[in-house]
């Protein structure tokens, strides 16, 4: 079976609106093993949408409309639907009723116009919306001998998700043959798509029953592996295999298999080791800690630390010698190191993490008088033991830098806790 | 004229991958005076791609293609365009030329598949693509006796953005009226869409020639006006109109009338009174600073600060005295106030700004033993002279939170700074 997604709405025929509802509509038809063959957009127009609704019946098994099912005059998509499939509307009493207590309950009367929201497909079967005043609608019929089943969902992402899981999966479900679905997730920071797929490949081009999907969202790259089996168990096997031989290629590069993020693998493995942690920023200016603190528990972890935007606050908050900036100037091995043992000791943390670079646009004089190119970043951990630093240099624009820069920087320090 | 967009793809027909290049080329018909009807994603299927190809053809003036101009057996948007339009394909001498020549400056040798990406629609001219190797093509022809603009493009929007401009917009201008177009838009931080909306709509809505978009982004709310004219002056005359009167009407609400963001507002007013700033932020960790210094140029007045996210460190960079964090907890207006008074005289900037609260999930059992619930939120303001502090709650998850207590706190540091 393949279905077809109709979006109505003007608005998503305009440079700022997208469609959505679609993405999250084709995860869930493909777990039950339905492929999406097209999806149309069309405005809020009754012919266009006609049109539409008659093209997808054609060609399409199942046919998803989202949106146009409020109460406005631009609100068309039962109107449509019907003359597509030559079927009238009724009024039907007990989704009227529904709507009637629905308003009575929030103390409102029911404006007029909300009545036809209560105009059902002749056969149809109303979907209970409990998130909003318009039903969904479910129809299985026939159109030139052929078995189509139609679906009318609100077009508000918050009506339509439940709507569709809790109402419409177990009805499809049982047209459709069982299936279970797995997924892994595996991420990988800084490290080009290229190389990763170079890697992955002769592995899970073997999995022919997973589908491999690589996503590449700048500073990192994600591998997904989907399997559908009869059973959970079947389909789990399989998502793991994968995965498990994946990982071992890729080997520390894999930051996180079970959905993570970088920042929380890197404050897991401080509170597994009973560690705290400090930073002292400067190039990021706060990149590193906003991302660190942005995860709820961090504070039993991370401390806090300074912005040392200026060259003298890294003197005030981090001890670094005046003379040691003067001499390497700020952006420089010396002095983020001394940035991350001054910081260390400053805070009281376990861990001490520095970072400087020079973000652009354009090369920095630095205090030394040298030239210190955009792109380029000093990134320093002290321990109390030892400090060890590392010197990267990335190409693109500000923010590409100071991302790849703070992304760099919690990978170490993942590296360093391993 | 009413254009159909036809993206072809496969990967845009999983939950992983959307069409983007739609947006961008329904700004620039827009633009042009043409209003896009119909959005249609397909998969690289031959037989699905003809018949969108044919609907389109029959429904829109204008049907641009994207995608599907590649070497590989998957790249089908010229076959199926020929077939539906009933037209053949032959492979262009010159075009074939150049694609040599593109791989030869490489020092690589063509792949023999390349050699599709030269096969032209017949009567179709060549768009040059100056970014990859596919050319784009363009064809005026006539179907069913209707004209047609038939206009092929590749899929990368590096490649697709300046073929449309450079080569499709002045041939599709001269079978337009000139137009012209000025935009306009008004930034206005932390107020509800709805409030902006009832200040804005009895101004916008007597501007019938003038497009009003309103976005809403989390904490800030975009008002764009648009409009087109046959020349440049009257176009730019009627938005700026429209915009300094909702500006009126919403007063000191709007942070900006040029584009620029609300941090470049405040660094910007900074540097114009001589002054700089340093931060000592607690919930936010980092939030505030990371977006000040995403601004080139940031240093001359951000000097830095402190992330304070453990209790002490209050007192250790900000000099608040643990008698008072005792007393009244860390979130609290008297130890805000002097963190904001601390960090001013620990860096030496003219402006001290602080911010404490709850993020969640969850309320905090604060150090003086009271509980503070999630949401709430404190930020003082240190000029030396006087501290003036606020108390918010937001609504919301951790993330919303963060991100409206950083919205908060820059725009009371912009109302003090006017």
């Amino acid at each position: 079976m393949i279905a077809e997604i109709i979006a109505a709405g003007s608005e998503m025929l305009t440079p700022h609106r997208q469609d959505t509802n679609s993405l999250y509509l084709t995860e869930r038809l493909n777990a039950l093993g339905v492929a999406v063959a097209f999806k149309t957009i069309v405005g809020d127009n009754l012919q266009h949408l006609t049109d539409a609704a008659r093209i997808a019946l054609h060609r399409a098994d199942i046919v998803i409309f989202s949106g146009g099912l409020g109460p406005t005059e631009d609100d068309l998509t039962r109107e449509a639907a019907a003359a597509a499939l030559g079927l009238g509307l009724h009024r039907d009493a007990d989704a009227l009723t529904a709507m009637y207590k629905r308003f009575a309950a929030r103390r409102m009367t029911m404006p007029p116009n909300n009545a036809k929201q209560a105009d059902l497909l002749a056969g149809a079967v109303v979907l209970e919306n409990k998130n909003g005043s318009a039903p969904g609608q479910w129809l299985d019929t026939t159109v030139n001998g052929h078995r189509k089943i139609v679906i009318l969902l609100p077009g508000p992402p918050k009506e339509l998700m439940p709507l569709f899981v809790e109402a419409c999966e177990p009805l499809l479900a049982r047209e459709l043959p069982e299936r279970h679905f797995a997924k892994r997730i595996l991420r990988i920071a800084l490290m080009p798509e290229s190389k990763v797929d170079s890697l992955a490949a002769p592995i899970y081009k073997k999995f022919a029953d997973v589908e491999t999907t690589i996503l590449a969202h700048s500073s990192e790259i994600q591998l997904h592996f989907l399997c559908a089996k009869p059973t959970l168990a079947e389909a789990h096997a399989r998502v793991d295999a994968v995965a498990a031989k994946v990982e071992d290629a890729l080997d520390e590069a894999v930051f996180s298999n079970n959905g993570q993020t970088l920042e929380e693998v890197v404050l897991l493995r401080l509170e597994m080791r009973g560690l705290t942690l400090a930073t002292a920023e400067s190039i990021t200016g706060g990149l590193i800690s906003q991302r660190l603190t942005s995860i709820a528990g961090s504070s039993r972890t991370f401390l806090g630390g300074a912005i040392v935007y200026s060259p003298w606050l890294k003197t005030k908050f981090a001890d670094v010698p005046e003379a040691l900036i003067r001499k390497h100037g700020t952006v420089s091995e010396a002095v983020t190191k001394a940035l991350a043992e001054g910081i260390r000791k400053q805070t009281g943390a376990s861990i001490g993490l520095a970072i400087t670079g020079v973000a652009g646009p354009g090369d920095l004089t630095d205090t030394n008088g040298k030239e210190k190119p955009a792109g380029g970043v000093y990134i320093a951990i002290a321990d109390g033991r030892s400090t060890e630093s590392t010197h990267k240099k990335f190409a693109g624009d500000r923010e590409r830098v100071r991302t790849f820069a703070a992304q760099q920087a919690l990978d170490l320090l993942r590296h360093k806790l391993i």
